[in-house]
């Protein structure tokens, strides 16, 4: 098996013309949740604090940083809106793998667009393309490389934003392949940071090694030709098992960004279910949290391993709690941004609501469901079960939910109305754009 | 057992002041032999390629690029500083890891030097203990981490770079724990890559990304705080098996900078004892390579697996060639960086002999040994048991060696001997330097 060339060779031989047109506009949703949750996050601590480090090295002005009035050179503004784009946990998922497909190769081809006339219908397709080398990593070694403790969103990413760039870029077969052995060796992102800063940082790092790595590649900076595959190469080191078929198998027929899925609430896609079912609950019913005496969950043990943390204490951290976030969803109705402030998180309500959550992990229940349990203190009980939450692929967010969530996160960076409709109007226009670049000069405040 | 704890508790309490006279020395000396190879090396193309991409980005002139006439960012100057400095295969070794020290640490201490005022004594200080916090953590994953696959100079070595940054910087507990903490999921780098010009940009990359960890932290961005040992955390992930003791033990009472040595060859340590015993036949017997019928090796497995590439095709790849090693060592009594260029691996006289060189790997031989057993075409028969070789910690190169090795190295770059002399002077008197930066200053050509 050769699935190092393999990608290689589709990278180099696919055609923007043959995308099928499904893809086209799963590839523009896609990119369009993509540009909210970045431009919505500019102005969090862990983007400023990067953006202060960033601004200190001072690159020269080449690329957009989203959000901002400020050009930073095109390895950092892939790094500072790769980063954006996942601070709020609220970015694409593919499912199968819980990777987030566009965090880490979006960026990169924004800064590239600012770099060089690049077309919208080549942006799209190299979009699409990173998408799918990355997707297939993740496809042939999930779960055994996340179960080790990697953040497979950036492990993976990193080549999606190589193999992105280098179409982009047009590189031959050898610089291609030394595009993705430069990414393959820069693959990193431990699940050790999920709560902190850092797991946002590893999604930008991604794009910026990536985009790094084929710009290396293309000036002759040489690697290995196998990274995938090799004996000490990315699969074998990174991962206890892994099926190469899934990288090579129908490749060209099939497209993993028709896997996509965009969230409905802004954390982690395990708690999904959670939400979805209590805040049916609470509007089927008119609950009050102080008339409930407890809130029991079951649901799959990755829900409590992943976000167990019962006691969290910043808004980060709640992300990661499904305590919280359940609590959140039965007092708002909601488990938006806002939900996952510092403030939400030590609102003595929301605190007194989250310790009456008890949860069971059972092995039996699939990671899309939630079995909800709730009692009244008058010990009426109300009970739901959700098989597929809102925002999965069966349930998926129209496009004008999509634009709604688009009009939630950026309005409050681009207060003009006009501005946020004709960001908008970008994306789903992104395919006949002369110049991809319109998009970055349009995603900044007057 | 806390790890991250324990040695964030010594980076911040350790005081220059403390330092023993012989780990001041061997400092200078790792240093120095740093400095030598990082010089030389400068006009490489594997340099050359990466400071065009630099350059592409264009950061702010903030910090030297050594051998150059020309200053990048901190950030940049750290990684082209690091890559430079292993180049060459040259640099100083920790034997019992394989880690190469100095090259995550002092490029990004260099940088540093030259954005605040930075005195040689505190230099020289956070030099030893980025060290110490690197090959500490080495010795604790080691050899599971680097039998996995892991270029361990450069997955330990961001750790090196971040610790001695955040010193430096005086960063306080939490600070220096998050440091570590961004360090360690950047922590990265591919054995794969040995022969190709990824593996000195390893170093680079671990060097800027250290520094990168230490300035984010600084400003407040957040990360594990434990994470060498926490389940998903560095060692976990990156390592089948770890010993917390050999990092936490005698913390700042022992100094693994005094098992460094340094290299007389220009390639990887293991074939130091085929190399030494071979320029010791060819001298003693005045051997020439058209009267050999044969060059038997015996050696350790490690000498084949590493270093097995019987047909060496560039330059980069005799260094991982112990036939070509072992050819060159009689043809010409050397194995310095003009024996490892592409001419020379090419060359049919060396081609010739390369391929009279057998070898055997046999367990109970020590990675420091070599047999080596010479016919000659009339049935002459010249035999050597190497037990350590020349640069060996028991037969390490004298001050004067280093000196040798240093203008051998510097003095094509910058051809004015007083200049290199003057280099020399600095390196010997740098714990009285009152600003380290005039060592980076005096690193350029006129």
């Amino acid at each position: 098996m050769d699935p190092t060339q393999r990608l290689t060779d589709y990278v180099i031989s696919s055609r923007a013309q043959d995308l099928p047109d499904d893809v086209i506009h799963e590839a523009k949703r896609s990119f369009l949740n993509w540009l909210g949750v970045a431009i919505g996050a500019c102005q969090h601590p862990t983007v400023k604090i990067a953006l202060e480090v960033v601004d200190e090295v001072g690159g020269s002005e080449q690329a957009t940083v989203l959000g901002h009035r400020k050009k930073t050179d095109i390895l950092h503004a892939a790094f500072i809106n790769g980063t954006s784009s996942h601070v709020f946990d609220f970015d694409d998922t593919h499912l199968q793998t819980i990777i987030h497909p566009s965090g880490p190769v979006a960026p990169a081809l924004l800064a590239l667009a600012e770099r060089q006339i690049l077309s919208g219908e080549s942006f799209l397709h190299a979009f699409t393309l990173g998408i799918e080398v990355e997707c297939r990593i993740g496809n042939a070694v999930y779960p055994s490389h996340y179960d080790v403790g990697w953040h497979i969103t950036a492990t993976t990413g990193v080549f999606g934003a190589a193999a992105a760039a280098a179409k982009v870029l047009q590189l031959d077969n050898e610089r291609t392949l030394w595009a993705l052995g430069i990414a393959a060796t820069q693959s990193s992102g431990l699940r050790e940071m999920f709560g902190t800063m850092c797991k946002a940082f590893h999604v930008g790092r991604a794009a910026q090694n990536g985009l790094f790595a084929a710009l290396l590649a293309s000036r002759g900076f040489t690697s290995s030709t196998q990274s995938i595959e090799a004996p000490r190469g990315f699969a074998n080191v990174l991962a206890s098992e892994r099926n190469y078929h899934k990288i090579t198998d129908n490749l060209g027929g099939s497209y993993e960004v028709l896997k996509n899925t965009y969230k409905p609430f802004a954390c982690g896609i395990v708690i999904h279910p959670t939400i979805d079912g209590c805040i049916q609950l609470r509007n089927k019913h008119g609950l009050k949290p102080e008339e409930i005496r407890s809130i029991d969950l079951r649901v799959h043990p990755l829900v409590l391993e992943l976000t167990g943390k019962t006691e969290p204490k910043r808004g980060l951290e709640g992300k990661f709690s499904v305590y919280h976030s359940a609590a959140v969803a039965i007092t708002d109705g909601a488990a938006a941004e806002s939900q996952y402030s510092d403030e939400r998180v030590l609102d003595p309500q929301v605190v007194e609501l989250r310790r009456k959550v008890t949860t069971t992990a059972e092995a039996g229940i699939d990671e899309a469901e939630a079995h909800i349990r709730i009692t009244m203190t008058d010990g009426t009980v109300h009970e739901i079960h959700i098989e597929k939450a809102v925002g999965s692929l069966e349930k998926p967010l129209s496009d004008a939910d999509l634009e709604n969530k688009f009009r939630e996160l950026v309005s409050p960076i681009l207060p003009s109305p006009t501005k946020v409709d004709e960001l908008i109007r970008l994306c789903w226009e992104l395919d006949k754009l002369e110049d991809a670049s319109a998009i970055a000069k349009a995603a900044v405040p007057a």
